[in-house]
């Protein structure tokens, strides 16, 4: 199995966190380095998709991965035996990360030469909400046991955010899940978000979240070049 | 159907937020007021927990309910329906309530005279752990889909609570959900927490819950009789 760094994060002592966000999406442009920031609840998921996408992308893409969490390091293992670069951060008990912390992360995980680095968020729809990572994009995943109610209750997160994975499609039948009210309150929302109905544990419709990921990354390759 | 009011909750002014819990706390014992802080992630089932235990309590206790939320009124109408005095309370972004903003609830819900008020926290596993809130239990949810690591990631919310509810249980088939190490790593956090695997949505085990729930009430009201 594949080593891996347990970094603990200092808070950030910048007072404006979107001048740091914007500073490191600058950086990451020049680097060509595409940052993914991906947040959702507890247990949605993140982990669980992060390994299916590591494994349709690890032979196009050059990835790391960054294990944002308050304490252990079991996603950490996780991602680590797929065999890409992974660090955990460990966040000491604060419930979201923000630019300077994802760039403490980044220069721990060694980012350089890579195409695409993950960013795995606390769990929580609420806090890392409201904090710019500066990453290229944000994706959430939203999963069928959570309802279809969420876009109603935590709109700041369905709005930050450039994909909403809707994720467990294969434990529908269990659940009193409408995928199209979810759907129409996501894009009241945000009506650019794209809604990508995947299931992680049997792979259904992962092929077009990583298609998606994989384009986003070249293209913005091609962007910066 | 019943009606209900919807609060704007203030931030905190007060910098002790211990002290403010235990001035709540000793006012809800010489109201004989049980205050019940429930929480959760999103989507974990707090809301369906509450209709059923409301069901089976509402004839022998008087019952009220403060629906903490971002945004949105949808769990205050569904409590609403079920007949007890309710309230929806906007944190206006907030992550958690501490103590104060629980005090402007209950004077908001109208709390004199009620043996039993449930809050049902902001879903969200970090920060409302980290916020007494004076209420005399904390009891959480988590939700089989959600994953027996959650203990190992989410250390203070377990160390907090004084019971564990294990919710959708009907759904166990689907999810690979270790119960016992679910439950072994809860109580190495807190040795003391009471597990009751519950289905909200079957009714399964709530019983139990309910029960407990039922006794420390009345145990409560004695012993600050």
């Amino acid at each position: 199995m594949n080593t891996f760094k347990v970094l603990e994060i200092k808070e950030s002592v910048f007072a404006d966190n979107n001048r740091q966000a914007d500073l490191l999406r600058e950086s990451l442009k020049k680097e060509k380095l595409f940052l993914l920031n991906l947040m959702s609840s507890p247990g949605a998921g993140k982990t669980t998709t992060l390994t299916r996408t590591i494994a349709a992308l690890k032979d196009k893409l050059r990835i790391g991965v960054m294990e944002a969490d308050i304490d252990s390091d079991v996603d950490a293992k996780t991602i680590a035996s797929t065999g890409v670069k992974v660090i955990q951060l460990h966040t000491g008990g604060m419930c979201h990360l923000d630019a300077d912390m994802t760039k403490q992360g980044l220069e721990g995980l060694g980012a350089e030469g890579l195409d695409l680095a993950i960013l795995e968020n606390v769990g929580n729809l609420v806090c890392p909400a409201e904090f710019d990572t500066g990453a290229i994009k944000n994706a959430m995943i939203l999963s069928v046991p959570e309802g279809d109610d969420k876009p109603l209750k935590y709109p700041l997160m369905f709005e930050v955010c450039d994909v909403l994975l809707v994720n467990k499609i294969d434990a529908m039948a269990m659940f009193d899940f409408d995928m199209e009210a979810c759907v129409a309150r996501a894009r009241k929302i945000n009506p650019n978000i794209k809604v990508m109905p995947i299931s992680a544990k049997t792979g259904e419709g992962m092929d077009a979240w990583t298609d998606w990921l994989y384009n986003a990354v070249t293209g913005f390759q091609k962007e910066n070049g």
